[in-house]
Formats: C-alpha cells, sequence, structure tokens
C-alpha cells in the first residue's frame, strides 16, 4: 500500500508550573500521539492477548514492536513482503521498533560484541546471525516502523565505569552509522539513545554527541536494569535536562505506574514496558489503591471489580471472583481480560495526566495519585 | 437477580421435503433458539478464548457449561452466591449444562457406579465425591442452567450387550430420579438422554421409557464415543424415528461438520462439540473446502484469508502467514483468532442449514456441502 509520507513532528501545548511535566503532540506518518504516552509492548507482532480493535477501545495510541524477535521469526523480509508489519498484525496506528540491542545483549553466552555490531545465536534454534547499526535499521524500515531507534548497547548494572565509558563511546559511533544508514525516503522518524550508565559526566557525554549527530528524538536507555528507583530518578533528573527541549524525550523499559508519575513530573514524554501484560498473564493487576494478586483467596467470593475507580470493560463486566476462576482454571480468557484491564490503567492513567498538566494541576494530580494508594510523593 | 420464568416450548416451522431435515424454534426463559443450533462448549465458565461479545457477534445462540468441572472449581455453590453461572460469565443468552456423568464416567479407576450414583476422586485434588441423579440436578439448578441435562452413563463402544442393558436400565431409573429431583420452582427445561449402545433393541426401550417419564427435550448420548461414521449415522437413523416429533432432539458430543450435516438430514435440532474449539487451539481450521493446518509451512508468505468464502473478523483481517506466525510464536491471539473463525465456521453452517430447510432445499445445500470439499453425500 503506497501512503503519502508525513514529515515528523513534535509540538509542547503546556507545561506544569510546579514540575517539568509537559503536555506534547508528536505527528508521525501514521497519527498523532498525544504525550506523555505509554506504549504497549507487542514484542511477535501482536500485543500479547489484545485484539488490535481492543487496543483502540482502551486508547493506545502507539504500540511498540520487537526487531530481534521479528527478525528471527517471521522473518522481516517475509513481513515487507506481506506489506509490512502494520498490515501483518492489522493495526494502522503508529508502530515504535526497538533496535534489537536490548534483547541480543540479553543473551549473554550466545553474544559477541564487536566494533562491527554483535554477533548472536538464535534464542529460537541457536542459528548465528550479526546484528550491526546498518541491519538494524534496514530491519525496522523493512518492517515499516514509524519511529525506529538507534542501535546500541543497554548497559547491565552495576557496570565498572572503564566498561561504561567504552560502550557508551561504542553507542554513539554506532548512532552515527544508524543516522547515516537511513534510507533517504524512508518516512519514519529515528530517535537516538543516551546510554552513560549511572555515570553523570558520561550521560553527558552522550548527550551532547547525540544532539550533535541529530535526532527527531531522544530516549533515554540503561534504566530499569536493576538500580533503585531513587538511582533511576536521579539519572532522570540529570539526564533530561542536557536533552533538547523541543524533540519527544522516551524512557526505555520503564516501568511502574509510580516511576511513570515521576518520569512525567521530570520532562519524560514517552514510557514502554512489559510490566502490565507480563503481569496480567502472572494475575497482578494494577488499580487506583495499588496492586492485587487476583489468585488470592481472599477475592475467592468477591463480586466487587477488580478496581470500583475503573470504568473499563472487564470492570464493568466482571467480578474477582470470576477473574479469579479463570485463572486458577489456567483459562485463556484470564490473560486476555487481566491485559485488557492492566493496560486501560496504564493509558487511562497517561490520559489523566495529559489533562492535569493541560490544567497546571500536575501537582496535585501527583499528590493525589500517592494519597489513594496511602503513599507519598517521593524526594 | 429475579427473572420472570416463561414456559419452555418448541416448535416446528417448517420440514424439508427430501430429507429428515427440520426448522424449529425453542423458546427457553433467556430467549429463543432457532434450531438447529450448534452449542460452543464452556466447560469451565467461559468458552475458550471467547469474550462473550465474541460469541454474540459471531451469532451464537446457546452456550454449554459442564457441571462436573464447575462443581469441583469454583463450585456450584459459590456460583449461585454470585447470582449464577450467566452473571458469573457476563453471558445473558440461554446455557445448557450437562449431566456430569460424561465427565465422571471418563475418570476410569478414578470413579465407581453404583445405583446411587457414582461415587468419584476430584482429577484436580482428588477429593472424595457423590454425584447423584438428584446432586445432579441440584447443581445444574443452582448454577441457573436453562436447559438441564439428566444424569445417565455414557456407555463406552465397544460394549458387551450384557453391560449395556444393565447400563441403560440405570440410567432409566435415574431420568425418572431427575425428573423427580426437579425443583417445581425452578424454570429450566429438563431433556432425557436415550442410551442403549449401539442395540436397536435397547435404543427402543430407552427412548420408549424416557417417553413414558416424559421431558421437555430428549437428546441421543453414547454416540462419537469411537464407533465408525457410518455405525453413528445407523444409530441416528433408527434412533430419532423413536423420538417424540414435537420435542427437540439433541445428539450430544457430535460432531464434524459432516457429522452436523448429516444429523440435520435425519432431523437432529441440538449440537455440541469441542471441535470446533479444541482443534482451533492446536491450529487446524475449518474451510468451506475442507480442514487446514495452519502450521504447514506452506502458509508461510500466504496472504489470503484461512476461507476466501468466510466473511468473518478472522478471514477479513488477517492472513494465512499471520495466523502460522501466532501459531508458532505461542501468542494468545492464535487461540482467540482461530477459535472465532471455528465457530463462526460451525455457526454460519447451521444458519445456512436454517435457510436451506425454510427454502426446502436443504438437499440440495448437502449435495453442495460436500461438493465443496470434493466428497459425495454418504450413502
Amino acid at each position: 500500500m503506497q501512503r503519502t509520507l508525513k514529515p515528523f513532528s513534535f509540538e509542547l501545548l503546556a507545561g506544569d508550573p510546579g514540575c517539568g511535566a509537559r503536555r506534547g503532540r508528536m505527528i508521525t506518518r501514521r497519527g498523532v500521539i498525544e504525550t506523555p504516552v505509554f506504549m504497549p509492548v507487542g514484542t511477535q507482532a501482536t500485543v500479547k492477548g489484545m485484539l488490535p480493535e481492543a487496543l483502540d477501545e482502551i486508547g493506545a495510541q502507539i504500540i511498540l514492536g520487537n526487531t530481534y524477535h521479528l527478525y528471527l521469526r517471521p522473518g522481516h523480509e517475509l513481513i515487507a513482503r506481506l506489506g509490512g508489519l502494520h498490515d501483518f498484525m492489522n493495526w494502522s496506528g503508529p508502530i515504535l521498533t526497538d533496535s534489537g540491542g536490548f534483547q541480543v545483549f540479553s543473551l549473554g553466552e550466545l553474544r559477541k560484541i564487536s566494533e562491527e555490531g554483535v554477533a548472536f545465536q538464535s534464542h529460537l534454534d541457536g542459528s548465528r546471525h550479526l546484528l550491526t547499526p546498518e541491519s538494524s535499521i534496514a530491519i525496522q524500515e523493512a518492517l515499516g516502523a514509524d519511529i525506529i531507534m538507534a542501535f546500541d548497547e543497554c548497559i547491565p548494572h552495576p557496570a565498572e565505569r572503564e566498561y561504561v565509558v567504552d560502550s557508551t563511546a561504542r553507542s554513539g559511533r554506532w548512532a552515527r552509522r544508524c543516522r547515516q544508514a537511513r534510507r533517504p525516503d524512508d518516512g519514519a522518524a529515528l530517535f537516538g539513545i543516551v546510554q552513560g550508565g549511572m555515570y553523570r559526566d558520561l550521560r553527558r557525554q552522550s548527550a551532547e554527541e547525540l544532539r550533535e549527530i541529530g535526532f527527531e528524538g531522544y530516549a533515554l536507555g540503561g534504566l530499569s536494569v536493576g538500580e533503585s528507583t531513587e538511582l533511576m530518578y536521579e539519572v532522570m533528573d540529570y539526564s533530561l535536562p542536557l536533552l533538547p527541549e523541543d524533540a519527544p524525550r522516551y524512557v526505555m523499559g520503564v516501568g511502574t505506574p509510580e516511576n511513570l508519575v515521576e518520569g512525567i513530573a521530570r520532562g519524560v514524554d514517552m514510557f514502554d514496558c512489559v510490566m502490565p501484560t507480563r503481569n496480567a498473564r502472572n494475575g497482578v493487576l494494577f488499580t487506583s489503591s495499588g496492586k492485587l494478586s487476583i489468585k488470592q483467596a481472599r477475592y475467592r467470593e468477591d463480586e466487587s471489580p477488580i478496581d470500583p475507580r475503573c470504568d473499563c470493560y472487564v470492570c464493568r463486566h466482571y467480578s474477582r471472583a470470576y477473574l479469579r476462576h479463570l485463572f486458577r482454571a489456567n483459562e485463556i480468557l484470564s490473560s486476555v481480560l487481566n491485559t485488557h484491564h492492566n493496560l486501560h490503567y496504564y493509558l487511562n492513567l497517561m490520559a489523566a495526566a495529559r489533562v492535569a498538566i493541560e490544567q497546571g494541576s500536575f501537582t496535585v494530580f501527583r499528590r493525589d495519585f500517592y494519597a489513594q494508594r496511602e503513599q507519598t510523593v517521593p524526594a
């Protein structure tokens, strides 16, 4: 299908007077994205358990695809021949793809890093592959993603300074190669990813190098890798101001509802995380007053919905007792309904945050968010 | 919730001139059912992978619940306290429950039959239980089923005549106890089940005994238990005429699309089977030209829908290549989409059969059905 390519743009609509929270609007070739935004993860060309229509219903504006998984199975060339990832999975809204870096670096023994890229063995069949900045970009372009990510190394935590110095420098060189590898006629936006581990000066160097190369958006990588919540917020605090005001800021792989609220307060525009979907399949549900494990015996005869304050499809039609039954019986509908609710919770939280920023009341919103779960706003 | 109880009724609307096919209308307290009808199986208070709204969308008129499973987990008393099975699972249409007999008899070593009933151990935790005609009826009434089935033994095949004589006689006595055990204020219909194995005279005896007791509907049990298709049709041929003309006729646990068409041609009004749902989860899909195994390599890049003649949601939006990918990736959506298509196929087949009978053209319909799959009408 031929599509008219529109330029990527980002506009800041409002800022909160009490903190760094910002309300923005991204325009991609496949639609508008109101920010701050949470992006559900659709690893293998499907957000696990969610029909595209259900994603629409709960207000998903953009979803994620995973380069590593799609490259191995069914293959990006096959997807391209079938019209691209959007047609393949019946999702017409924007898609962001990761670079594959995070997954191949997670393979441990099965991968080897060189300047050229990362040689790795498939977790599916042990076959050997090489992922480079150039091939990562080519794969993401073949998939037809609307936002594509630079190929980088997500540095584990803790990591020696020397390792972080080398890795961050290499990710910088790779970022430049990604920029150069872009097909000029492709209408997607390319985002750079700031690394530098938990070292403030290295984060600064990385951010400056990326700004010098120039990207449509900037991500913070290497967070939510085992560091404390306090440290994560500290890295956000000193890294986000290093990024251009007029470009979207994306914190990758983050996080809990609390992390989202704190990220927004610090000026983050985009988030993604498997937490709502993975937790759903394990029976852990998000509510306005905190998490709830649906398998617990206390919900055996509980007629109330997951969250009495929630108006999602699941909370309107099903009791905790029924959802507990489905979970214990290992029924498919357990994952389907739990995922629907959890993603609705995340997307609804973001929608409410957007309204609060527009109204200049995000500070109140943040305090209420914590008060409902009997917590206080973190220092 | 208090509901106005309406009497159960069945009306014959049309008969096909060329065979025994009949077009009827059943009225239950929770809605009208146009027959012939296929009833999707919802064993554990859910039709695996199907939201109630999706069942509505594909035209499901009535679904099945399983007494054995629901009695053990979450328990019929719990479901009753929560407002009954309909509210519990968010399905407002009619529900038929089986008696639990089929499942407890399938337990083999774990069960012991006596005149009183069947003592068995739970397949979940080994706990000991006794299911009797009286308790089966009480459970089904507690669940709030709209059509409840008499407690009987589903006789395996092959079986010695002596065993079939004894078992059928006992099922007859149990049927009488079921009739007597009915709560007078319950608005459900009670169906009797003809047994007698593959012995014509025993089927006759069983049918006569049930007619003498009197039920709102009559089922043929003990089919699809390993006998040949020819023998199944033969038993239908001589058993169905033994049943009252003016009551619905239900062949339990049957079967393939071919079995449905042949059953209809012989005057069957109701069917149920796990085949469309179970096959879906195993990647076996029904089409107008026969079955298709979606895992096959030949579908790797196949852009066409499962069945080009099908207009279901899945065939309108997804390619065989995508469905093959979901199956291989073991994704939840694989079961969801495959089940949707297969149940749509079954329900659509029944809807088309109903139209054909109304038009007096079921003989043509039946011939076309076989011609499309390059088969001929069975003798």
